[in-house]
């Protein structure tokens, strides 16, 4: 079961859907030339199909394995780590001010898609980095830069998010862990965190948690966390490693997939002298939290789009290999499964890349409205990316265990493992419920549709030739889109949660169509113009139209179900359920 | 994590939709009184929930383990098996002439439901069995039916299908074991299997298998195919065990569920001394073979009723006790997700219902026409029972693991499990994609769909009071499936192909919400009567207007999906895929 990065697939995308060309016409990505981002793409691809993705089966099969309080990865991880540190690709994305390159997060993305379509649970530990990147590029002190920052772009060190208690999960409010002062102005951590992702491991060799926590006679809720820097070991002044911290991991999950990405339950503080320090000030906790997490949820849609692609590149190498009378792939209904698979996987892909162009945008433009704008298109898209690449995902590494027929259950195939695997990213940096409530509660009242909806409508008046055919599907999804969210606009409280899922779903699928007919059109565009791959190229007007015709209408079939309310939901007493 | 038997609700089923009082009135079935049908559901459930069930988890973590040939299962399994032929259930459905109590296959669906419910591995061992009691009543001789049948109806014994090997799965045509006459009448087998569920364990004295073979000079492909029986033990002139015979369980496959059901790699000859008895004359082995699998293909279909179920007991559990600022049961998502659950499930659950009476009816009706009907009937429905209920078996095991958030990956929550075990039904017995194939291409041009619609139609016609506002969704579903199946009719090959999964979806969904309908206009009678569970019969009505409102206009939508033909699926060549 090989992986073969989708270069020609990225580079397009890139083009047409992030408009990369147009990022580094930016100042601030004026590095990010053809030429760079080429071989960027080509030698992350070495990486992806030559060291990650020949550990993923073991790295299933044999797991993280915790022994007093030290977790260990199966044979290659560290080596596999460690020659992603030294390609220097955690520092793509990040401040050159500390040491990254400052390329645009739509071509990290493009990398991270790779590393995680090759091994999944391992691609986790620098994706928990990059949050943990963030968080301190946005609100660490000088200091706490030079100190940590620069290691864990340099990737020497890795990092972690603690949020999750016990008793606050979605509900973060709800968390215990206290920080109390100390009089060197640091501070003393002290509680339980559970589904820590790599919170221990040997791969790297310090690892710096951010730690959600409670300061004395905070106010209650959500506006009094604040957020720390908790390192594995404490560090010297001239940098080098100290002390152990007082911290430790005391078990890790038995999961139903990427069995190697250590999932850790941590005890911080059972010696009182767990060394903590306040990033950005007391209770800003939140928002540092959501810088976070923000990224992390692009990220998270982005591992949809990952295992997607990888289940099927695998299904797609059997179905031409496997004879029952004639070769599967010839069968109308594995062709069928195929495109499916192909479809939803490039409508996610080109969703992604779009909402993390949208993030370079709203740091790098150069005028400020333009910047607020893409800001505003990254909030909107974030959820349906999260939720909608996540949910084709599974469903897309399901068709994958299908088209193996019954070698498909049998674990050696390996199509199971990307249907285990998948199967977390609907869950983790908030359910798809969560982003479904968001889109609906949170970024619809900021009205950033309205002009998304503009632009789509008007890339339909100019789809011409070949791909004239798909603009009645894509008009009537966007009619039935605009419906539902004017019906949503108009509405509030249990009614719009009650139709939250499946507009996501539509919208999802509506954006897809308009991305995949974009590119579609451009693919026509090149063809005119006699330039690129002509397969690949007419491979994307088919794809487009394949789509179009199957997924649209579906999409617009969605709109009774978002507007049918709360009633019915709760037409049961919970007794009768 | 424990199961109660829905017993009300099974009742409910067998009397409006599958009509068992009805049946109570033809002579075959006269035992099947009202009382009788409630003491075996109560018995059933009392067996399901206090022995299988408590064995499910055991069964996952410790699976069936071979040594030296030898397949044992997790400690406590032999005592449930040993409990089940106790208890008699293997004999509800089977002839009385061979120990059987004759009782409708309804109400042997409703208490598969359970023991499936309670611990799909386990209830697979008698499911198997099922498969050549129907082989053996339909095709043995007197003599094989006295040696071996009624051992396997009492459970003395169990039974096996033996169809696949390695390079003849789907394409049973191919398979390659011989069976060389010998002198004395019986047979010589010789070659190997896979994919034998229960093709070795240690919960029954000795295993009945039913393997394909070729005699030697028989004409190529499915038509020189034989059926045998190949018992583990010989069976001497008295009815006590004889010798071992050459067979062996060579190795048993690594899955992604159903762990502690042993699927067997079995190796038939390796002494050239292996004795098989042909069953149903030479050659005749494919109709034989068919003869088991229509039976299994409910019963597979069943598997995603009874999962479904399972996942959906243990959510409402956990969504009920989960407070994340409140219950989570009061978020409208997390409702949306549980009726949903439950609305595919009771669909699903009616459709097989309906089916397994349908046999019954081809069996037991006194009229000659009427017998036919219900033969076409039953065979109309079976490819949409076996796809469409595994399907959302799927889907609704998947809901579950959602509902319980992060606590769904981990392994120890259960909810994994069922994700898990629920992927193999939509595989064997003939993939779904088989399924939709069966249906468009052999069941469709039967014709029995017409007088299916009318019936339909009908009753959407005499939806009053708070069901009429199902009537509009259901006969805009109806339309639409009309129209696909009037299209399909008028065609053939690939196009037809090309859109058999989507139409057997808009099949299931119409029909399920159909039955949902029927069921709720027999409960809005029964309240007027003043008769039955008020809660459970209001339930019902809400379930049906739930599955209405969100799924019929789904159903409605894939119109356009299956009439799009096979063109756009082939529009990219495989080498540009």
């Amino acid at each position: 079961m090989t992986y073969t990065a989708p270069i020609t697939e990225q580079r397009f995308v890139l083009e047409t859907i992030a408009d990369l060309p147009g990022l580094a016409q930016l100042p601030r990505f004026e590095a990010a030339t053809a030429d760079l981002v080429d071989a960027i793409l080509e030698e992350a691809g070495k990486l992806s199909a030559g060291v990650f993705a020949p550990l993923n089966r073991i790295g299933d099969t044999e797991g993280a394995k915790l022994a007093n309080g030290v977790v260990t990865l199966p044979a290659g991880f560290r080596e596999a780590y460690a020659a992603y540190v030294e390609g220097g690709w955690m520092t793509l994305g990040a401040d050159p001010a500390w040491g990254g390159q400052g390329l645009p997060f739509a071509l990290a993305t493009a990398v991270q898609e790779q590393t995680t379509s090759a091994n999944m649970a391992l691609s986790l530990c620098p994706m928990l980095s990059q949050g943990a990147i963030e968080a301190l590029t946005a609100h660490g002190s000088e200091d706490q830069k030079q100190t940590y920052l620069t290691k864990i772009i340099s990737g020497e060190w890795t990092g972690t998010m603690n949020l999750t208690e016990p008793q606050a999960g979605t509900d973060v409010g709800a968390l215990r862990t206290v920080a109390t002062p100390a009089e060197d102005g640091t501070w003393r951590i002290k509680g339980s965190k559970i589904f820590i992702t790599w919170g221990e491991h040997d791969v790297a060799d310090n690892i710096i948690h951010l730690v959600l926590a409670r300061t004395p006679g905070s106010p209650k809720g959500t506006k009094g966390i604040s957020l720390f820097i908790v390192p594995k070991f404490l560090v010297n002044a001239d940098g080098s490693l100290g002390a152990r911290n007082d911290l430790r991991c005391v078990s890790i999950e038995h999961k139903l997939g990427i069995h190697s990405s250590p999932t850790c339950t941590m005890s911080y503080g059972d010696n009182d002298d767990c060394v903590g320090y306040m990033i950005g000030g007391e209770n800003a906790g939140m928002r540092a939290m959501f810088t976070m997490m923000n990224h992390a949820r692009i990220n998270v849609g982005l591992q949809g789009v990952s295992i997607a692609e990888r289940a099927y590149q695998h299904a797609l190498a059997y179905a031409k290999e496997r004879v029952q009378v004639r070769r599967i792939i010839e069968f109308p209904d594995v062709r069928r499964m195929l495109m499916t698979m192909r479809g939803l996987t490039e409508a996610a892909r080109a969703l992604t890349y779009l909402n993390a162009a949208a993030v370079d945008r709203a740091h790098a433009e150069v005028d400020e409205l333009a910047r607020r704008e893409a800001q505003a298109l990254a909030d909107l898209l974030t959820p349906v990316t999260k939720a909608f690449s996540t949910d084709i995902g599974v469903e897309v590494a399901s068709l994958g265990v299908q088209i193996f027929g019954g070698m498909g259950f049998i674990e050696e195939t390996g199509a199971a493992q990307h249907y285990r695997d998948a199967r977390i990213a609907p869950i983790y940096e908030g359910t798809n419920g969560i982003q479904a409530m968001d889109l609906v509660g949170r970024k619809l009242p900021q009205a950033r549709w309205k002009s998304l909806f503009s632009d789509m409508r008007a890339d339909f008046a100019l789809l011409l030739g070949e791909t004239a055919g798909l603009a009645p599907y894509l008009e009537d999804a966007l009619a039935a889109l605009e419906s539902a969210t004017t019906w949503l606009a108009e509405g509030s409280g249990d009614d719009n949660a009650a139709g939250a899922t499946p507009y996501l779903r539509m919208f999802g699928l509506t954006v897809g169509g308009w991305l995949l007919a974009k590119q579609a059109s451009a693919a026509t565009q090149r063809l005119n113009a006699g330039e690129g791959d002509p397969a690949f190229l007419k491979a994307k007007i088919v794809t487009a139209r394949f789509f179009a015709e199957q997924f649209l209408p579906q999409a617009a079939a969605l709109l009774g179900p978002v507007t049918r309310g709360a009633e019915t939901l709760f037409a049961i007493p919970d007794e009768s359920l």
